[in-house]
């Protein structure tokens, strides 16, 4: 199953018409299943599907840690994961869903809820990120994406030390980009608390509550943040920066980070 | 309720980090009600909340024609919208819901089921748009977006004739910024069959979906299209452009309406 389409398509440019063809971005949708009781059908680029399952259900509270999870099975040809986990481990919210959508590409879930669960990073744990840093991570960051080079349709989102990006997932969904990271790293048994989160989109309340679950104490987007992600991101000493792009960035919490 | 909010941030450029007051995009949880029944919150941006409502129910197929609606009350205060129509009129949907999760602003449907209901257009009552009319629609689209300027964070969506923009919305997400559309165009008794709509965002199965539902023969995005929106759009002999940048676009479908 392949992330892209080759297609024909007609190219306008200055007055011209020619026949050419092109890359779509593909839309998979793919439905996961919680002990056999179907949880969500998410549309998804088809890469990574096991951690998108397992980051899914990870960051949306259905499984608290992930050695619960027994097994796993991706159905690629019927776009399924079938995740198992002992019964007694199902949450509340796999048995009775409320539904938020989002403003992004989206979750059901309960924003603010979540923020019961949620501690502040403690400014001695919090990452002393440079701005020249920054940039160069970004610069890395924007050249990784091939999906978007390809097709011009597709988010993506890093795991990344203050000099080296070490995860790089793409989807059609930011959100699932995002999810995808979360499910790598977990698999992988990273160590959240000294990381930092890249992301080529929008950063809405419900991706920075996300990024405060695992504590991850920074999130760089090349992209705008919503005034509810920046309220959320100054209560919890979540280092926010927005708008990366080259030397110019905006930086909207932890000011005392940064010398200025 | 205001759109965006000025808020103290560090600006970096060029080594240099400023103190400044920046407009970021609010993000406005909205619940809509029919018949006192929550059917979904939304994540969106605090203007055109009627059409929203009104749209999403429509377009979404809670409600099958705008005059069963008997009351709507907006309680912007709350974020609610209660809407009302006779019981007879509530449909099998609105009281078992399925969750699909899309790749963008995302709502909850199941796009393959939608597809029965859908009929092609027929090649008489399409729209034979040239390439001049789009780039100049296009033009007039990207100059109508505050929302996008002040804050760099919003999606938009028109609808148009061939030479000029009747309606323009923006919300933080895209599904929302066509849902007011329809939301507005039905409550004005507009019809669609000979209209256009412009979109800023990726286009998806799900908004191919929608326009197909409203008979809208042309649609026009700035950005890309799915590959599953480009086999639709071809299905249902929908004009679909792609990538509209000034003198520049991508045509995916009827092609014989163009000479090349």
């Amino acid at each position: 199953m392949e992330s892209t389409k080759h297609i024909e398509i007609l190219k306008v440019n200055d007055q011209n018409i020619t026949k050419k063809k092109d890359y779509l971005i593909v839309e998979y949708p793919f439905t996961i299943l919680l002990n056999d009781k179907e949880i969500i059908t998410l549309l998804s680029s088809p890469k990574s599907l096991k951690y998108l399952a397992l980051g899914f259900l990870y960051s949306e509270g259905y499984i608290i840690n992930i050695s619960d999870v027994k097994e796993i099975q991706i159905d690629k040809e019927r776009g399924k994961a079938m995740v198992y986990i002992e019964q007694t481990k199902m949450m509340a919210k796999s048995l009775q869903q409320k539904k938020t959508i989002t403003s992004g590409s989206t979750k059901g879930t309960n924003l603010y809820n979540a923020m019961h669960d949620l501690k502040p990073i403690n400014p001695k744990d919090s990452i002393d990120i440079k701005i020249n840093e920054i940039t160069s991570l970004i610069f890395k960051f924007n050249n990784s994406s091939k999906l978007f080079i390809d097709t011009g349709g597709a988010h993506s989102c890093a795991l990344a030390t203050r000099t080296e990006i070490l995860m790089f997932e793409e989807d059609i969904a930011r959100h699932n980009t995002f999810d995808k990271i979360i499910g790598r790293a977990l698999v992988n048994n990273i160590n959240f608390s000294d990381k930092i989160i890249l992301t080529s989109g929008r950063i809405s309340s419900e991706m920075l509550l996300k990024i405060a679950k695992v504590n991850i104490p920074v999130i760089i987007s090349v992209s705008a943040p919503t005034d509810l992600s920046v309220k959320l991101a100054r209560e919890l000493n979540i280092t926010l920066i927005g708008f990366a792009r080259g030397e110019r960035m905006n930086i909207y919490s932890n000011f005392s980070n940064f010398n200025f």
